[in-house]
């Protein structure tokens, strides 16, 4: 497995990858949910390469970024043993020079839920996604449903700014009783991480009944917040239920739907969802 | 030579066109500047394409959309017997879908000049280069240096947002009389016509006066503006002294600099440009 930092290092080991090559945009601190994008970018590519960058420009100022864990030799030793053929590691200074100023930004998506609440995150997404897509140069890119509006709106970039790549979602990964894996968790101490669960119960109760053919939006709103506010560490930001295209939210009855929500445990703020009858 | 409207279609032509590829992109109604440009793309190329596309997102409201010149037939009779391999006309509504809502913002560059004139212009520019670029995906890309701008804020994108792609600036086209070439030229009555050259004498002096060992600014600026007062049918818009790379204005001694100026003669707003000293 090969590895690099700089630009122009990168684009001479491309050169040598076999397409069709696939992408895995990453921030580090690899759990399994990573690992399952590297496994379906493998079973559908002929090389793999993964970008490990913690991309300032999707931090607010009060958010995590300079507590963001990581670990880049456990995550080397791990990408190796997935085969993967080349790891990039960009600095941020060469990411983003001093005199740095161009933006790509996705409007009427990124108006809604995570955008609502952490205003320039999308911008800061679509930026560095476009710079790893110009640089890499994939035919696949491979992303997590766990970040689901981040999915939506990379999608809308490709297609609006006519990029030549496919974006494959991959499903949620999640710990044994339910809760979607993330970097973040290791945020959580003992009583927190117990409580964490209560964003898939919520979800899972809705699904549940949806599954036995309840349709309407309120009640099931009304039932994942229900389960939310039962939980005292948990401090709801907020709960949706949105159409899986425009994002925007469902009144009345539900045909599909995409169901998130973020949660603080905590500290912590977590997400997740899951998604409402057939795409 | 072949053309094509859809991206599809477009592709499909891309595939068997060899690299290195130059993309000239143009909104038609050609004239010499636009085929310097094609020439030096085929000395440079292997293969060439010409992209013609009256592109809506450039344009503000108030501004000349509708009655911009256009001559089709003309334009692809000239660009056969240039040789160009490959026409793409895309229409606006295959390039602006109505969920259409993603944007490529270069800002610091585009707060001066002709941005400042025309807030949102260059973001349209500059969006609508990302989607020729990813749709043609060339290895090089010419612009005229009449719109001195314009270059250096696609060069500014292209390095800020990783695109593999060189920026290649072509010599102003000029008039026997001086007047630089341009599809709005073709607004101009036979008395505006006339008047119009007064951006080039008034360029050309200050080029004189600098040639000669001046190096104010302040005078230089001054030597321009008398000029252009005295021009009853010119209305200047700006008249800038700036730093090359960052647009800054200009105070006190020059080194090198862009001389650039608007000015309306009559209602046609004309743009042109020299710049003094090496770059």
């Amino acid at each position: 497995m090969k590895t690099t930092s700089t630009i122009n290092q990168l684009r001479k080991k491309r050169e040598s990858l076999t397409d069709p090559l696939g992408l895995v945009p990453t921030m580090g601190y690899l759990h399994d949910g990573h690992l399952s994008l590297v496994r379906q970018a493998k079973m559908e590519c002929e090389s793999v390469v993964v970008s490990i960058f913690v991309n300032p420009t999707q931090f607010s100022a009060t958010e995590d970024l300079s507590s963001y864990p990581r670990d880049l030799d456990r995550d080397l030793e791990l990408l190796k043993q997935e085969g993967v053929d080349l790891v990039w590691i960009p600095t941020v200074e060469e990411m983003y020079p001093p005199n740095f100023q161009t933006w790509v930004t996705v409007e009427r998506l990124t108006s809604f839920l995570e955008g609502r609440s952490r205003p320039e995150h999308f911008r800061g997404v679509t930026t560095v996604v476009a710079k790893l897509f110009n640089a890499v140069l994939p035919q696949r890119a491979y992303f997590g449903q766990k970040d689901a509006q981040q999915s939506i709106v990379v999608r809308q970039m490709v297609r609006d700014l006519n990029m030549p790549i496919e974006i494959v979602v991959c499903p949620t990964v999640r710990e044994p009783d339910g809760l979607a894996m993330s970097s973040r968790n290791s945020y959580l101490n003992h009583e927190e991480r117990k409580a964490a669960v209560v964003l898939y119960r919520a979800l899972a109760q809705a699904a549940h009944h949806f599954a036995e053919g309840e349709r309407d939006s309120e009640r099931i709103r009304q039932a994942m917040l229900e389960i939310l506010t039962n939980e005292p560490l948990a401090e709801i930001d907020y709960v949706s239920i949105a159409d899986l295209e425009t994002l925007d939210e469902i009144q009345g009855e539900i045909d599909k739907a995409l169901l998130s929500m973020a949660v603080k445990i905590g500290p912590t703020r977590l997400i997740d969802n899951v998604i409402l009858g057939n795409r």
